[in-house]
């Protein structure tokens, strides 16, 4: 099992703002990226949050990743937006993206704006969040490095290509977030490092042919060899993976599609990213009353909740609650950050110049008796 | 094995023209109701085309469906607008809704419109293909009688949901429409009726425990005793389960959410249907060029088909090949139609007045010969 520290929000917070500046962005935007990143913190969903330092500060050296470059709005309607990222960080393009769509969906009703030649975003829910938070019905979606191997294929053709969506309800907002492949790599990634066998219906060898062995899937992954995960729905149309094949190209034609932007099939190729995003926000106002409606999805998600349950089963979850249930434990307790991922934080705050001990006290000592990392970015 | 009859396309459309004006239908109503049955026939989904014409039969005759209610709009913005059905027939609400949405989109660059109290509208993807065939980006979203259980859960509480997108392409467009469950209702009556046991990973017993007993799990729908379908990727977090219930709930929210029509657990109840749709139309022009964007996912499209194929597999499909293959193939050599179909359909020309044998001829002497009437509407 991998190890773990305990390190509080506020301490990941101030050390990722002072990274960030050290890199060169200004202080706002210090702030959007920290707080993308440390939301997924606060969910509980390490694999997006403080363990993909490492993949932007590596991002930034090779020049994947362009420091100082703005988002340009490039086309625009009253309801509509295309903006080029220009090779710029994310979660600066995503954070304005979501903002212009709020906008035209206070105004027009609806606002949808796609993005290209961006880079990772971190998690779509953070923007689904952003309008949910202003009263609005939000969507995100970004395409990603090709992982998702299309329904008889033997080639990622398709990136992880989550839909997040997130709607005011109480006591807090429906909010789904996840990739449209049946995993992300993140989860292939766990299992190799505990050396335990992949879950069947996961992922595929080189061939196209079902497959557990973790170690070679990734290894074939890395090297392009073909496989990949399967799309939600599994590898074959009796469980629906041409459904979860078809999930992922919705996110492919709100991001890639959209904005002519590349596909997931072309980016992470030759030191250039071309991750594309969308956004979309609703008004529920334009519907009808906003209370009411918020009064009635809240009146059905309780119903949900509060339905019988299976044999065995504890409880019925909605969308959202398990990340308000991780942030209060996760505030109180502090959050898990895996050994190895403090190693990175900790290599990353070495060359930005900055003491990680300032920040992460011993618990950097914790890090020469770790012999797990695997250097698989 | 069950029976089956091959008719002609044009013999069911004269049919259904001909049924639909004699239950008191206008003759421009007949015409978008049998455009929506007949669509299904022709793409051989067999569950929603003829196969429904007794559901749409006995819900006139029990006063579920109103014959001569005219939808009406009951709140619009220029980019969105409510429809309440008013228990019509959901073919002329969708349909109504859906033109409404091409007409703001090509207006305002979005048009989003939400129906309630409405009926069962047929295949879900026809509407999406009216904003496709206009140039659009379409999607369609219907919620209906609760079949679907919560991850967790042994009660359905969601629709089988079903999401469809359409979007211009060559040479023929992207085409996706598929119920949020891993497999839809009518799979589970085709077992039945074949005696065989459900595959793993389908349906749900009353205690919310996985089951392979097609007669037992359709005996306790029917009874509403518990059980159901499972969300696409099934009943487990492994799988993703929590996610085809996600994008259930997303088809909820569009449907019975933003025009504050029924959720799935209250539609069909006490002699009302309260279906609810969401429709929505995307004018690609207003992103950019719309044949450099019809290009793009035309590229993409190919290179998905053309990509390797898993060992043993023939091909890759991308969505909405298969219907325009069986198209051809139908239109060619006519619908398969099952005999127990063909009898619903006798029973309903003779409740009508009409003589059966002008539309079917010698086939409706196969009927008699048939005993593999399920009885389960």
């Amino acid at each position: 099992m991998a190890e773990y520290v305990k390190l509080p929000i506020n301490v990941l917070d101030d050390f990722c703002m002072t990274a960030f500046k050290k890199l060169g962005f200004k202080k706002s935007e210090c702030r959007i990226i920290t707080d993308v990143l440390i939301m997924s913190d606060k969910f509980g969903i390490e694999s997006h949050g403080m363990q993909r330092l490492v993949r932007y500060h590596k991002g930034i050296e090779k020049g994947t990743i362009v420091v100082g470059a703005a988002p340009e709005v490039v086309k625009e309607t009253s309801t509509t937006a295309v903006i080029d990222a220009h090779d710029g960080m994310g979660q600066l393009a995503g954070h304005k993206a979501m903002q212009l769509a709020i906008k035209k969906a206070k105004k027009s009703g609806v606002g949808i704006v796609s993005v290209r030649n961006s880079n990772h975003f971190g998690i779509a829910g953070y923007y689904a969040k952003m309008a949910s938070d202003a009263g609005l019905l939000g969507m995100a979606f970004t395409n990603s490095e090709a992982i998702m191997v299309p329904t008889f294929g033997k080639l990622a053709m398709l990136g992880s290509n989550p839909i997040a969506i997130a709607m005011p309800a109480e006591p807090y907002d429906f909010f789904f977030d996840a990739s449209t492949t049946v995993v992300t790599r993140g989860k292939l990634e766990m299992y190799n490092k505990m050396g335990k066998p992949l879950p069947e219906g996961w992922a595929l060898n080189k061939d196209g042919k079902a497959s557990s062995d973790a170690p070679d899937v990734l290894a074939n992954i890395v090297a392009k060899n073909g496989g990949g995960i399967m799309p939600l729905g599994g590898n074959t149309e009796v469980l629906g993976s041409h459904k979860g094949y078809g999930y992922g190209m919705i996110c492919e034609i709100f991001s890639s599609i959209l904005s002519m932007g590349m596909t997931s099939n072309y980016t992470m190729q030759n030191g250039k990213s071309g991750i594309c995003h969308g956004f979309i926000a609703i008004n529920p106002a334009n519907f009808g009353d906003p209370d009411a409606i918020r009064e009635h999805l809240s009146t059905y998600l309780r119903e949900l909740r509060e339905s019988p349950k299976a044999e065995g089963a504890e409880r019925i979850y909605t969308h959202g609650e398990k990340e308000v249930e991780a942030t209060e434990r996760i505030l109180r307790e502090g959050a898990p950050v895996n050994v190895n991922t403090l190693r990175e934080m900790v290599e990353f705050a070495n060359f930005v110049g900055i003491n990680p001990k300032k920040y992460f006290g011993d618990a950097v000592d914790k890090i020469s008796d770790s012999k797990m990392f695997s250097g698989n970015y």
